[in-house]
């Protein structure tokens, strides 16, 4: 059988390293990130032009853009406001990322506005974007599920991804920002979503803090998702939701789609190698799992 | 939409406890397989019948099942061979499990026999227990690939379960013994063991080794399954395969399964408590993940 490709995006340098609490040099976050293309991942989101003040850790973005061999990579970074997206567009990046969430306590937690201003701003990026020919992909913080809010229908969804796509917005990241997505409410969004928005490009961030990683990753593939992101080793989370732990991770995502002989480009063999460069320079261990146990077997190809 | 429930198999007590170097106590033990008990899980293989020798830490198993709260309770044992069957029945078991597996180089490892050397060895334990009118489930180790012989068609592990199944044994439990089994695999296996043997019963026995653990029992649940086994905090693993690290974590299969609305009998925060005990018990971070991060809402029942 013949299975679409999946294209993956590696959230590492910004979802990942914005939760080290000790700064990591600039040389080292460049070293993991040149690792992490060089095992064929297309797509990139790098680092943050937020303020320096809110989060230290990403102060060097520009810096850190500047030394990513980009010849075959997609270089995102993610932007608050249009104060960032300019500051993006001088360092050169060639996509933006901007997030507001479902939930209107945690986006008030996580960036300080109602959902209704937070889609203003989100208008004043795209114009500004689009005049510069740039993409802008919005991250839906809390799809699944919001710590604060709970579970809410997908109509929720439907309501917030009606008032961004009504300014232009094509590109949407389904986000399950604490981990509380299961398959079976995956695969009912995403097919609801597709349904009603079959112009609309969606794809998973998905976070492994229940264990459920993998499994929604599946569910997602089956409704029809061919884009996901993942970081290295697994490592990120959520600075403002309580409980919130792991991205799912970028090598043992890869590992399960190659197993399942679905198309993907990171070779597992370079990205373990990175994860493992990454865990000996944060010092800790890493949620990753294949890093740890191995390929299933060597008759893979990586 | 209503689903069909499932039928969790506790295996701490065996598959978890036999892979622990420090002695635990043979009160910790029932206290924790009885706080089990208390959930609601209704099957438990709750120690081993092997020679004391070869696992002293389950030396204790004639006693561990004297302790246990066997009301609501089928209690199962593994056993090696005939004489462990024989000290299975004495101590009053409702079922035991024996275990072969389908690699060879794997079975020879793990218990010292040929794959044709355990089935005759199987065949005599069946008639033994079924003249004690008691269950046999069979264990197929490595049903999904073996770490020493890597993967296989699934056309040998119908061999092996042909050659079981005229002994008269009904029912089969696939594991996968290292964590090798990815969600297509498992539910390519499962719908071709159910077409080509539809009276047999399958069960899955699955390790979180690769992160997969929980995406392979959403994939054979929906293959049909309605049987699965899980350790408390996803302890355990294998002695005689590299790599092998836990079970699938008892409370974030049930999890998952209520958050997907499907029925499952054990109570999560139950479950939760108990794992929070074991960890205190054998002193290290146990891996499963919703004892860590909590229930994915208030909102579901548990």
């Amino acid at each position: 059988m013949n299975y679409e490709k999946v294209i993956l995006t590696d959230v590492t340098g910004r979802d990942g390293f914005q939760m080290e609490k000790e700064w990591i040099n600039t040389t080292d976050k460049i070293n993991i990130l040149n690792g992490i293309i060089a095992s064929g991942v297309k797509r990139i989101e790098a680092t943050s032009f937020v303020s320096p003040k809110a989060i230290p850790q990403l102060s060097d973005a520009k810096e850190v853009i500047k030394g990513l061999n980009r010849a075959l990579v997609d270089v995102i970074a993610l932007i608050p406001n249009k104060k960032g997206a300019e500051r993006a567009i001088e360092a050169g990046v060639d996509e933006v990322n901007v997030v507001v969430s479902v939930s209107e306590t945690h986006n008030k937690k996580n960036i300080n506005k109602t959902v209704a201003e937070s889609i203003e701003v989100i208008g004043e990026i795209f114009e500004l974007m689009e005049a510069h020919g740039k993409q802008v992909n919005v991250g839906l913080a809390t799809t699944f599920g919001c710590p604060f809010e709970g579970l809410y229908a997908v109509d929720r969804v439907k309501a917030v991804i009606n008032q961004i796509a009504s300014r232009g917005v094509t590109r949407f990241m389904l986000a399950d920002t604490t981990g509380m997505a299961n398959p079976m409410q995956v695969s009912d969004f995403v097919k609801q979503l597709q349904a009603d928005f079959p112009v609309l490009d969606f794809s998973l961030h998905l976070h492994n803090t229940r264990g459920m990683g993998l499994a929604n990753i599946v569910a997602g593939y089956e409704a029809g998702i061919r884009k996901f992101d993942g970081a290295l080793g697994g490592i990120g989370g959520c600075p403002f939701a309580p409980g919130a732990t792991g991205n799912v991770s970028l090598e043992d995502v890869v590992h399960m789609f190659k197993m399942m002989q679905i198309p993907v480009d990171p070779e597992v063999d370079r990205l373990i190698g990175t994860a493992r460069s990454l865990e000996k320079l944060l010092g800790y261990k890493l949620p990753g799992q294949v890093m740890n146990a191995g390929l299933a077997t060597n008759t893979i190809k990586s």
